[in-house]
């Protein structure tokens, strides 16, 4: 009988996330109980919003408790089922966490026909995030045929996706990303309009040199001054969806905002947004996606680590825009 | 014939408006040309807003001009008439501006009943500052029955109309104000359900306190320490209807907005906004306002300074927060 892997939570992070505050406890896998399915799992994502559950502070989901089992995403396949609905070998995304077996309810199983796509996208383009991507700039940003829509850590999971449905609905992508290869990216191979390495230095003159007539929608997943700026270019009745501030969630002083008067003066609408908002519309998203994925509409790329005991590391890395692309762990 | 008595800008103000900004001009009354109507001016309204045309920078309307007349609604008689719609002894308001006499082409006044309520009214509660209290808090605010309601600036012309609104439409109105004598006049007087003075320095320990399901709908006039102290306590899905942001008008460094992050993490809706995005609902807000009024559900209060020499002064005080009710100079 294999042994289980686990990664738990040993100390809530102060300010940046450091491997220590997580513990690697083995154990036997575990078995499920009557209406639940023990699941080997394949890759384990990693996610910006799990910084958000390292912290004791109010948000939208309770944190991780001390010795609890990391959250976190999982794709896998069925090995032991005790649930009417699932058999053996059937593929499935579940909550399960970080670690390499887990037993969950079948009600928190998502089966995913893996013959379409890798496995793996199930958590990324036709995963989470691509959900995310799809209602946010669906429903928030609304884009109209012609508009320019900005989008913020653009060669992410959720930032690819929301360019490249920005093109296909009509509108112009601009995205903003950490450094050249990034950059060269998303344009070359995602196919946005243009895409601005924040990190040259001239975000502002560079951005507006590409958004001549302004912005109209921007998909913020970073924050900080990276806002501000985006801020200073939104034209009159423009859409901020504010997906993300992941400059913020290491932060032990929050960033001021400086351009919250632009909200008044263009007249902006700023929402935050989380998926689970939109649970009952999961299915028009998955089928919109993965008719783009197949019919090579939607690019994607993923960054893997292998085995689990880099997760902590990898955490760490996409807090600090290392990965490049839909960070995974390979956990078999 | 008497004489015309015009502000006109001197200067763009830089950080404070003073008194020398401005300079008072002595002319003939102007002649109606065709299409037009002299109009003598019988009070002047002062607003917030102002400040935002005493300047270059790119805002929603254009700034005034240095020799210009300053801009400014006022409520005033028709004296002589070149338009077919109008004719002498009409009373109307008018975007004549700081005079005592101005000219307009017709289709630029509305002719109001001063028969129904006083003149002045139609430049406060029943003028600009009540209906963009209305639609900004029907249409973005969007209170349910049972639902709390906090605006800053609440015993000013705009929230002294959001909270009694709020009232009237079955929700909680709690006020934000600036002294003991304002915030017992809101409570007292206007039927609020609490108000708040800032100036006691626990805005956030008391608003709490008066709030303990949380705030679902903020009406923002204020901006700066205030904004980022309500943003605490606002509910899942609140909404923050910005309609104002007094005390940044004068500020050379803009107020970094600190909690941002209360927008991703609550999933707020936040959303600026200018009353001439309604214009075509006016009649719907006009007739609602002054149902209110003749029913005394809905009260209101004058700030009245005699004579246009006062205008100047007038304005200063507004914006440092100094009148208590709808700043007017009488002016005949």
């Amino acid at each position: 009988m294999p042994t289980n892997k686990s990664w738990t939570l040993a100390k809530y992070p102060e300010g940046w996330v450091r491997e220590d505050d997580f513990k690697l406890v083995e154990a036997p896998v575990p078995q499920p109980k009557d209406g639940e399915v023990l699941i080997r799992n394949l890759w384990l994502s990693l996610d910006p919003y799990m910084r958000g559950r390292l912290s004791q502070q109010k948000s939208y989901v309770k944190g991780v408790e001390i010795g609890e089992v990391m959250t976190g995403e999982t794709a896998g396949e069925v090995v032991e089922s005790k649930h009417p609905k699932f058999v053996p070998g059937d593929t499935v995304t579940t909550p399960t966490g970080w670690q390499l077996y887990g037993c969950a309810k079948g009600e928190l199983l998502t089966k995913v026909d893996a013959t379409r796509a890798p496995l793996s996208y199930f958590l990324g383009c036709l995963g989470m995030p691509g959900r995310t991507a799809y209602f946010g700039l669906k429903d928030i940003g609304a884009p109209k045929p012609g508009e320019t829509v900005v989008v913020s850590a653009a060669s992410g999971a959720v930032g690819s996706v929301v360019g490249q449905l920005a093109k296909v609905w009509g509108g112009r992508a601009v995205g903003i990303a950490g450094g050249a290869q990034k950059c060269a990216y998303v344009v070359n191979e995602l196919g946005f309009d243009a895409c601005i390495d924040y990190k040259a230095g001239n975000l502002y003159r560079d951005l507006k040199e590409v958004c001549p007539k302004g912005v109209d929608v921007y998909f913020e997943n970073v924050g900080g001054e990276t806002l501000d700026t985006v801020l200073k270019l939104m034209n009159f009745r423009g859409r901020v969806v504010v997906c993300g501030l992941i400059s913020e969630y290491n932060a032990t002083d929050p960033y001021g905002v400086k351009m919250f008067r632009a909200i008044l003066v263009n007249r902006l609408k700023v929402q935050g947004m989380i998926v689970f908002d939109w649970l009952e519309r999961y299915p028009e998203a998955n089928r919109a996606l993965l008719d783009l994925v197949a019919a090579g509409k939607l690019k994607y790329r993923e960054s893997v680590l292998q085995g689990i005991e880099s997760a902590p590391r990898g955490l760490i890395g996409l807090l600090k825009g290392e990965n490049f692309g839909k960070q995974l762990v390979k956990l078999a």
